[in-house]
């Protein structure tokens, strides 16, 4: 599988009154990273969005695992990668580690949907491309 | 158990350009509604960090699982209980409702801690005070 | 003038490792606020966006001044009211006050916009209606 | 005076149901600035409010301007500088670039504040040390 990295700074404006980044942070994070698979994989989901040929990739199940507080000040590595693919659903694995070791884990189940108005949200779901697993196995094109 | 609500009011700046709410902010509300709960409960999350008694209630595992799109302009309940109490940590649910309807679930594995300087990021885990758990659990004082 | 007036809680997710309040979460209150005052003035910005009507009032200029730290736990009020109206912008002022105290206030000039495919954003500015300018006056209809 | 430089990638979760950044995120980005700012002249914030030599520098005033919409997608340049100097309180600018053409303005009156249990928010004003004055002008140490 294709694994994509991301380096984040926590910042002042991340981290709650106990100096430790508030939990939400790294939902924001972990949204960011699977853009940034997504880009490393050579899907262009702005363009995409932009174009209407997808509604967008809206999640239907998140959890996030904390196993070492992240502080204000520290420098963090996220490994990001696709580990499941269903018929319109795939799974997104995030990997936050803190000095090599795993401190944050994320996991994600989203949903690949294409315009339509008549649905509440305005999306419904569609079978995922062949192209698009390909591309985030990593599958040379 | 005891059962804390809470209404919430999407706003313009919850949401994304889909038009619905960018999934990390339902754990802001998930973890204001437990803020909520605590107080409902009578106990003083505020005066208890304020004073040392306890350094906080981290996150151990969050989770949530979405079931309807919440757009702009929607206006949630949130219903939140503790479900289940262990030696130093416990389970929080949050069922955000639209029309009625289950539209976004939400658990949380939270851990009692108090103050240790000597350990990252300043805290340990404490047993769960007795007093606690009767409170959460809607029982007489 | 028409004033509005909110209540809000300062939640733990609020603030920032110092105890208080993280600055950009004013102009997110701010926001919440001006939204709130149009709903008071009778004027359904929801809807106007939904049916295309106007684009949105986006922000041109918005400052906030700090007098007070706004701590973990406090509850404020803030008053918000329209202050001017020009051709195509009008400004709105916040006053968020902490035990009947400014502590801070907050300015923002917005502009009045409906949707133009042509511009980069797909909007562009268009006179201020009557009929709002009335309305927030607090002018009977 | 130094000038520091960072890039940003406009996320989806930094953008609302228009498809523009949500304004008060641009204050988040301008906080992360300014510590890179402190970073880029070797002052360390971070170690300094650890080890409690100051206690932060709280906002006394903050001011965005809006001259073109950055959207979902784009990548900008900010541009920080510090630009006065006064008895306990300093002025910093962002300059945000879209395509090297201004788009955002941002202005900051911080103040340089240590700890002091015995105020509110816990802490109280106190004269910029030259050596930080030295370092933000960018002069050779």
């Amino acid at each position: 599988m294709l694994v994509s990295r991301r380096t984040i700074q926590i910042e002042w404006g991340d981290c709650d009154p106990q100096g430790i980044v508030f939990n939400p942070r790294f939902f924001v994070f972990f949204d960011a990273c699977t853009a940034g698979l997504f880009f490393s994989a050579g899907i262009d989901l702005y363009g995409m969005k932009k174009s209407g040929e997808i509604a967008g990739i809206p999640m239907a199940d998140t959890r996030s695992r904390f196993y070492r507080p992240i502080l204000f000040g520290d420098q963090v590595e996220v490994e990001t990668t696709a580990t499941e693919f269903r018929r319109s659903s795939f799974d997104i694995q995030h990997r936050l580690l803190k000095d090599g070791e795993l401190a944050v884990e994320g996991n994600e189940t989203r949903i690949w949907t294409v315009t339509d108005p008549e649905r509440v949200g305005g999306m419904r779901s569609e079978p995922l491309p062949a192209d698009f697993i390909k591309k985030l196995s990593g599958e040379p094109a």
